[in-house]
């Protein structure tokens, strides 16, 4: 079947969030750790952590319009940190509810039942209970000007990971750390390998 | 363990390449279908497609910088349009191959056995194989400055989709469509539903 713009645009407003937020495939499932400059830690579930290049190591998270005032966006601001935590099976009910509109001065690591941890002088907290976790560097935002999203880029500074789950290639194997992914706003998935390919050739 | 950025610097690159592809966590799998002004077809598979917003409908495209030609950015530039297929089991391996490098004058669909199909009078084309499918228009483009990758922004003229797939919320049920995921460069996923949860409210 089909559904077209001008039906799309006429759909009751969750109906059609719920809609788009399926049709991009399924996407990554991470905690956003930050800090405040007066020390109010802060835990955000985000779906749209995406890989932006390797040399040197980028990556983006993209986030909505900052009309209203949103912790993370506000902490990165001003602390050009913050860590990024896998969410994994034993973990994404803490990690959904992060989404929920706690006050300022509630940390969601209390209200959702996660474990602060801070590992080298890193100032943003991490996630205990994460298996992969990064410490990251605020580089740079773009601002989409169609809807007023920001695209904020960050350099990774650590990656802190189980030792046996790296590969002879580099790659890590997300599958075996038990890392989660996510499909519309809701839905949190595990996965199993179908196959790993090699370098595709022309012919 | 850890890996410091001084450390993942030095790594070879196509090591460093696939280490820090796999730590933004699961990826989408969309098959980018474009045609030139020329009226050669194009199709290449991406795994930065991203959700930008449900009103207007909005999706991303992360591309590399375009230092060599593209195609597939050359062709949206020309056209202002592209499709999006999303990837299921029964074609990962013909969607990974897209991503070798074949002549210009070739199309992958042929090289790739996957079958063009035109839909609405939609200049670009989509994939038949695919069981969800969206026509965009061309929006903008952000350059990310530390790495000059280019994010394209398209809004969502229609999808089409099997309709048993639609939830009573609006949500797409991705997994019963067989849409798989990435992983790194080169693995390939399909789903298994831990829980869909609902929205998430402070106590």
């Amino acid at each position: 079947m089909e559904l077209n713009k001008e039906e799309i645009l006429h759909y009751e407003k969750n109906y059609r969030a719920n809609l788009i937020n399926s049709v991009s495939g399924f996407k990554s499932a991470n905690l956003i750790g930050t800090v405040s400059s007066k020390g109010n830690t802060n835990l955000a579930i985000f779906s749209s952590v995406i890989h932006v290049g390797a040399n040197p190591p980028l990556i983006g998270l993209l986030m909505r319009p900052v009309s209203v005032p949103r912790h993370t966006y506000l902490n990165i601001k001003e602390t050009s940190q913050f860590t990024i935590n896998h969410v994994n099976s034993s973990i994404y009910k803490n990690a959904h509810l992060t989404s929920a509109r706690f006050n300022e001065e509630e940390s969601e690591f209390t209200k959702c039942g996660l474990t602060e941890e801070y590992l080298n002088d890193f100032k943003a907290p991490f996630v205990k209970e994460s298996k992969i976790k990064m410490s990251v560097k605020f580089i740079e935002e773009n601002e989409i000007k169609a809807n007023s999203t920001i695209l904020i880029i960050g350099e990774i500074q650590s990656i802190y990971l189980p030792d046996n789950i790296i590969e002879d290639d580099g790659s890590l194997n997300i599958e075996k750390a038990d890392t989660a992914a996510i499909s519309g706003l809701y839905s949190y998935h595990k996965t199993t390998l179908i196959e790993k390919l090699a370098y595709a050739k022309a012919f």
